[in-house]
């Protein structure tokens, strides 16, 4: 047990009063020699101001809470890299909590790191999440009087601007360069779709596909879950081999693909080309290196801790979301499409 | 701000002490009605009991803390994921901190955990800490009167067991590997041999080619640091080519190994075998998937998270090592030796 003043008190023989006074650099009223004994005291019996006092006096931490759907997934383990660094150079501490993707665990996590006293929090909602569901989250932030910032997926609902990417702009990257390869029959594997952000990178591959005139084909659009099991399940039902590409929402998913296609005797980027989303640390290091798509992420991490940082200085909210753009990086699994 | 006992005090006219008895359960001599006016009150301003306070009288906070050194690196984040795991199952939440393998915030991060009142921490030591260092911060946790346990990066001191890998093992096992394949020049890249973990791994390999009657090569150790570039600058080192076989110490080190060998035209397999250390995600998704040592990681976290609840629960300290035991999984990136 760590010790108290009390201990400290009888230690030496003073009253809580005066021992107090001194511990908390107010002693200029008791003599050199009592504060030096209390001192002594102090130290001997390991002494240390007990900070949840002292929070609810100050009310201020210097520590921030990061709550992440999947710690183990390398996209939101970067990220939260970013968003340490960031805390880092702000002066902040950050406690990272991994929810595995349930919504239940972000309302616990809230609430758990509102009690400990954190000055705010960064908050990417899980993938279960409704649009009604990720409102009554923010508004429990706003409640607890927590100052918050949802990055990543963020909801599209007044109040809950947050840091995100430009997933429209990245399927739309991805879908133009296969199209631009001379592809026509290009299928997608999403992501789940009740996510904002899985909704927007197939927004962004429609949008390629209508610019350019091409017909979207229902049975080439793959339901997944940004899973790499997801991945090789659209790859087994689009059996007919009507595609020439495939635009997975995903690195894992693409890397799904990729094995199936594999598996099943197909050459990358020969018979099929493919593209994924988000440069995970692997991607460039399969059999065949992935063309994808680069989100900054480092940099909206930093990010997110400087406005909230500035958040609490200001005592101000975001009032507009903040937004990325991605980037296509090219690599060796896409190549025009095989004439006949 | 959260409403505070006053705030609602003021709000329905009662004093502090009604207000607080009604909220702290402890209103038995108090009026229904009384009750319900202030229970209404709390509701309608958001009121919530704070932590800090609860948790200055009752000294629990059912929270644990995990400091590591990186979590970008998906070993560490593999055995993160892990720990939560264990975590849930035994009715804890968990804040993570990462370090950037700076053992000055590992004193940080300890330290402010303690003030926030966590019951437990488990620690990973950083890369920079000496023996000396490390039994200082163990001392520290001890001080500070918080239960704590060391994991996967061990010291060799009294008093200081905790859940480990059997390194020396693993470094055995891969260089036994290589030796029943034929091979006699084999090369090692080391991690950083300031850790303990590193050296064993080494002293594994040294063991096997003593078991074997195998010369240490002297000229065929590159002294590495776990990262890509230095499995990539361990091979421009051995520019003479008196070898056949590389183990590399960590995976990310084989993975630079890999590359190099690569762009220098050499065939893996073929001309030259390589076995890696940690088996992470991307080593069956590489060129040459990697036969590498793999650590019951998800285990070894679970088992924390038990040791450290018993520990709480029963007041004990861990008197044993708790030592896990690798595995070699094969894969194609090693093969017989080439005849000459």
């Amino acid at each position: 047990m760590r010790a108290s003043i009390k201990d400290i008190a009888r230690a030496t023989g003073y009253s809580i009063t005066t021992v107090s006074l001194v511990l908390n650099n107010k002693g200029n009223k008791i003599s050199a020699e009592t504060t030096a004994k209390i001192l002594e005291a102090a130290r001997a019996l390991h002494y240390r101001p007990n900070q949840l006092a002292v929070s609810l006096v100050k009310q201020r931490s210097k520590t921030f809470g990061l709550i992440v759907p999947d710690i183990s997934n390398g996209y939101f383990s970067s990220l939260a890299t970013g968003i340490e660094r960031g805390c880092q150079k702000y002066g902040r501490m950050l406690f990272l909590c991994s929810t595995n993707d349930q919504r239940s665990r972000n309302i616990k996590y809230i609430n758990r790191l509102a009690e400990m006293g954190v000055d705010g929090i960064f908050d990417i909602i899980s993938r279960d999440t409704t649009l009604e569901e990720g409102i009554v989250e923010v508004q429990l932030m706003n409640d607890l009087g927590i100052p918050h910032i949802l990055v990543d997926r963020i909801l599209d609902a007044p109040g809950c601007a947050g840091i995100e990417n430009n997933h429209i702009q990245g399927g739309y990257l991805a879908t133009q360069h296969l199209i631009d390869l001379g592809h026509r029959h290009i299928a997608c594997v999403t992501g789940p779709t009740l996510l904002e952000d899985a909704r927007r990178r197939y927004a962004g591959y429609k949008k390629a596909l209508r610019e350019s005139g091409i017909p979207l084909e229902e049975q080439l659009i793959y339901r997944g879950d940004y899973t790499q099991a997801s991945g090789k399940a659209a790859v087994k039902s689009w059996s007919d081999g009507s595609y020439t590409a495939v635009f997975a929402c995903n690195d894992a998913s693409a890397f799904g693909v990729c094995q199936q296609l594999l598996a099943e005797g197909k050459t990358i980027p020969g018979d099929i080309s493919v593209v994924g989303y988000d440069d995970a640390i692997y991607a460039e290091m399969l059999q065949v290196p992935l063309t994808t798509i680069r989100q900054p992420i480092q940099e909206m991490g930093m990010e997110a801790a400087r406005q909230l940082t500035e958040m609490i200085n200001r005592h101000t909210t975001l009032k507009e979301p903040i937004v990325f753009e991605p980037q296509l990086i090219l690599r060796s699994s896409t190549a025009e499409r095989n004439r006949p």
